[in-house]
């Protein structure tokens, strides 16, 4: 008797890898999460492979059909290769081809935040919509933006929402630009300003909680300075992409209408003859990228 | 005899009216540029029944198989609608089934900008390209961009390059925020800022001149301020949308070099680990909404 199909969905992030057996009704099956391996750039069909193998344990009566696999940085979705993830280490990567080779099925490979964007299309915030931005703020700010229907691509380079330059005399960005949104709005951002005015270390989500409980100025401070900069990037990117909905994601949305209700009301100001974005929390959380891959994965059968 | 097979391409613009009788290998047969009326909001399908009339009377022989008409503001292609455009004084203006029912003749309403890049995209600057960034800079600064291969429309409103946000500090613009793109980069800005510091009134084609003579420093100042801008501008919208090729169009692009060698080595300076766009003028000059009009027309045969 032939098992279930199912696709098998790995989305291999900086420090874990979060594997998935999804059904063509996208019900999971099994799911693990492992710490990605350090030589993951030289053995990322092992990785694959071994994940793989865990799911099916959790899951026998499963026969997985094809694979999808998301990852970071800039990747090519059309030869399937990882071009550069600097915090996975590789280069030039042909992806595609490694895991075909190994394991025979069919494989897909694509972005881990424009992945997201097409999960949240298809099964989260983004049903029915044609112009959505998605943005997920965590430790660094991504991006990936659907135009008409489609999800903007540019070989890979589309979409680096949060390296928009908001303030040219704001903090040194890692990519070498100052001032890149991702230095004043994201996680790291609001940990690293709040360590700057009071010392002491603190969490974002206690930031968040301090700013909701209108008890801590400084928090407070912190919190406003990176709301204002998210919201001057959204009405930029609105202002290119005429979209008409926003959807923020990552750590920093879990704290939702804390988060929420100032960058609307920044962006409520910004916005002229705009477009006024609806603006949301993603619905799919961090399981965003797996869906995403099982949406690749299922797409190309 | 059946005559020769030709669109009518009608560029409607805030002061002109540029028409053109085209065939499906893109020849021109005829062309002719009338002011725009300043009844057009209330008669539009009277000018355009008027300036067919003229151009067939130039080439008799023609057959007017369709009509492609473009206009400035927001413009709602699938339906033919002009929801706005304030120089032209309409507001949702059912241009295609006006233009239609009076001329009874298939017709295709589209965007002078978005229609642009398509031309050049056809038949000029792009060809080939996948990835491209239009930006006509003349007394505003207008966008359309190409992403995959596909002109990016958002219901009308993507593309709104000359009002990224570039100096909060800047001056008002007419659209309500301060230190749009326009403001700054345009050639009204560069006539303004001119007038400003010297005040002498002169033109951009003056101002240019000067700045290649080297002759006149308050010229070079000026002209630094505005490329200075279009290179963020540039490089903003490359990070958001991956292009590969910036065409810059307008009046400003007539000063070639001038303009285009300090915006590419102040992009080159500015852009990091996005790509690096080629930065080029635009080869189809004042004729590319036209052009655009009858890819229009052609493609919806």
């Amino acid at each position: 008797m032939p098992g279930t199909a199912v696709v098998a969905a790995i989305d291999i992030g900086g420090t874990r890898i979060k594997a998935s057996l999804i059904d063509a009704d996208y019900r999971v099956l099994a799911e693990l999460t492992t710490p990605t391996p350090a030589d993951i750039a030289s053995d990322v069909a092992g990785a694959v492979r071994h994940a793989i193998a865990a799911l099916s344990q959790q899951a026998p009566d499963s026969d997985v059909a094809a694979i999808g696999i998301v990852v970071p940085g800039i990747v090519e979705e059309h030869t399937g290769r990882g071009v550069v993830a600097v915090n996975l280490g590789w280069r030039d990567l042909p992806i595609r081809e490694l895991v075909h080779r190994d394991l025979g099925l069919r494989t897909v490979v694509g972005h881990d935040v424009r992945a997201g964007l097409l999960a949240e299309h298809r099964l989260g915030a983004a049903t029915g919509q044609q112009n959505v931005l998605f943005a997920p703020v965590g430790t660094g700010i991504a991006g990936a933006a659907m135009v008409d229907g489609h999800v903007l691509t540019a070989g890979g380079w589309a979409g680096e929402f949060g390296h928009l330059v908001i303030d040219p005399a704001g903090p040194r960005c890692a990519c070498g630009q100052t001032g890149c949104l991702e230095t004043l709005a994201s996680a790291s951002a609001v940990v690293r300003n709040y360590r700057a005015a009071t010392g002491r270390a603190t969490t974002a989500a206690s930031i968040a909680q301090a700013v909701a409980d209108g008890t801590d100025e400084t928090a407070t401070a912190v919190w406003a300075t990176a709301t204002t900069a998210l919201a001057k990037g959204l009405t930029a990117a609105v202002t290119l992409l005429g979209s008409e909905l926003v959807i923020v994601g990552g750590g920093l949305a879990q704290s939702g209408d804390v988060l929420l209700t100032p960058v609307r009301s920044k962006v409520e100001e910004l916005v002229t003859f705009q477009r006024r974005p609806q603006i949301v929390t993603a619905r799919l959380g961090d399981r965003a990228g797996s869906y995403g891959a099982a949406c690749l994965a299922w797409d190309a059968g």
